[in-house]
């Protein structure tokens, strides 16, 4: 079996171009990992069973039905042979407050060795969240990133008392893009 | 089956005074919760299981029945039709630490569908508690205050994990109370 | 039975000093405590079970092994009679990211009483780690050290859920070590 590494971070501080860069750099390595979105792939899940047929469904699932989707879903990622990268949120923002992204349903069936935390300084996500013209995100202060990013400090530490897996910080500050990917690779290797 | 929400906050942070104003902006709109206090209905569990006598009695009980209890008014919480708001605690702060309000048994069995932190500032609360004589608090400093708080969102952190539902954060600031009761309303909804 | 009570700190933080004060104290009145160190424990649990002859092999082992040796330590560490201070720890900072000192599976044996975080200024682990000579210690700066305190905080929290101890904060702060060992006797007690 390979490696299963989960990755996270606030919307806006830039985990897929720091993920991106770090595959980049162990492919020249010869070490491969499969990327999946678990998002994506729960859609895939729902939509093989039969419970929806285009996502914007997704959001308005019976708690029940989605609990048993996650958990579907989870089973097939800890089938999966090799190495995979499984990109998450450790919690999501919602209107009735924060939602755990791995509640322990999921993390009993993946199991995963570490789960990464890509963080930045609050001011600087809200600045890319403010340059970025590609998506429409949520508005919110640089406050209230912090506190987004505090709170999924403390659930990640929970899920490591659940499943024994390594929670990493790595840091993906301005100009320092090479080395948030060198610290990913780290990780990866 | 209606829903179960969960309104903590530390002493003097004021949560019966939002959770009372939310609750008449939801009652014009046709919306009824039952209040119950955790606490209290332990006691109540424990008077009818012939346990106890009276509520200080409650405090000296053996650790097994005490968990005993927990659970089986947890278990009848879980029971109650319609909408439920329960009053209680993230964590108590006792002599020997902090206690978990919502240990593992209590929320497998009530499974909440969202968890309130109702904070505010910890110099507010400290303020709070020195003006009001009604109560007498234990005296505790504003560093102290910010710790539970602190403490607070961490242990609710690994609520979510387990029972998958939202932590929502509300403030009840001075001078902004209606603020604080439409941000609960709108959780309660 | 005894209590049971667990100790942590960041290393640095002086735990051994204050835990050895508090047991003088507590000696002088008649109570007793058998102290283990976890790691100590599982490594004699480890060479007992011909999985492995030296200390250093500890770290190479095979992560469903360590698994299994943490739980059968943990077991064992249930089965002892009288009062127990376990001195572990609430996270380990890896190259990998913070690994859970007590995962579930070591928590569901042991159920401590208590969990105490020794804990101090950031400034003062890293001063202390400086001057002190007879160790070699990973460097690192004290805003890494105030990241690790806090994560400890995060998953003592969801060791209190889990298992329903307590968790206390104990300073051991410059010049005030009585302070502190007087605060650790009075959880011991």
């Amino acid at each position: 079996m390979g490696k299963k590494v989960i990755i996270t971070g606030v919307p806006g501080v830039g985990k897929t171009t720091v993920v991106n860069e770090a595959l980049k750099k162990l492919k020249a390595e010869g070490i491969e990992y499969q990327s999946i979105n678990f998002g994506t792939f729960m859609f895939d899940v729902a939509k093989a069973e039969g419970v929806v047929k285009d996502r914007d469904q997704m959001r308005t699932l019976d708690r029940q039905v989605q609990k048993r989707l996650q958990q579907h879903a989870a089973q097939a990622v800890a089938k999966i042979q090799g190495n995979v990268l499984i990109d998450t949120h450790a919690s999501v923002k919602t209107p009735k407050g924060y939602l755990a992204g791995l509640p322990e349903w999921v993390l009993r069936e993946i199991m995963p060795d570490t789960i990464v935390l890509v963080e930045t300084d609050d001011d600087q996500i809200l600045m890319r969240r403010l340059t970025d013209e590609t998506r429409s995100r949520d508005k919110e202060g640089s406050r209230a990133i912090a506190e987004h990013q505090q709170f999924n400090r403390a659930i990640a530490a929970s899920y490591a008392m659940l499943t024994g897996c390594t929670i990493k910080i790595i840091v993906n500050a301005d100009f320092l893009l090479d080395r948030g990917a060198e610290d990913m690779a780290a990780v990866l290797r």
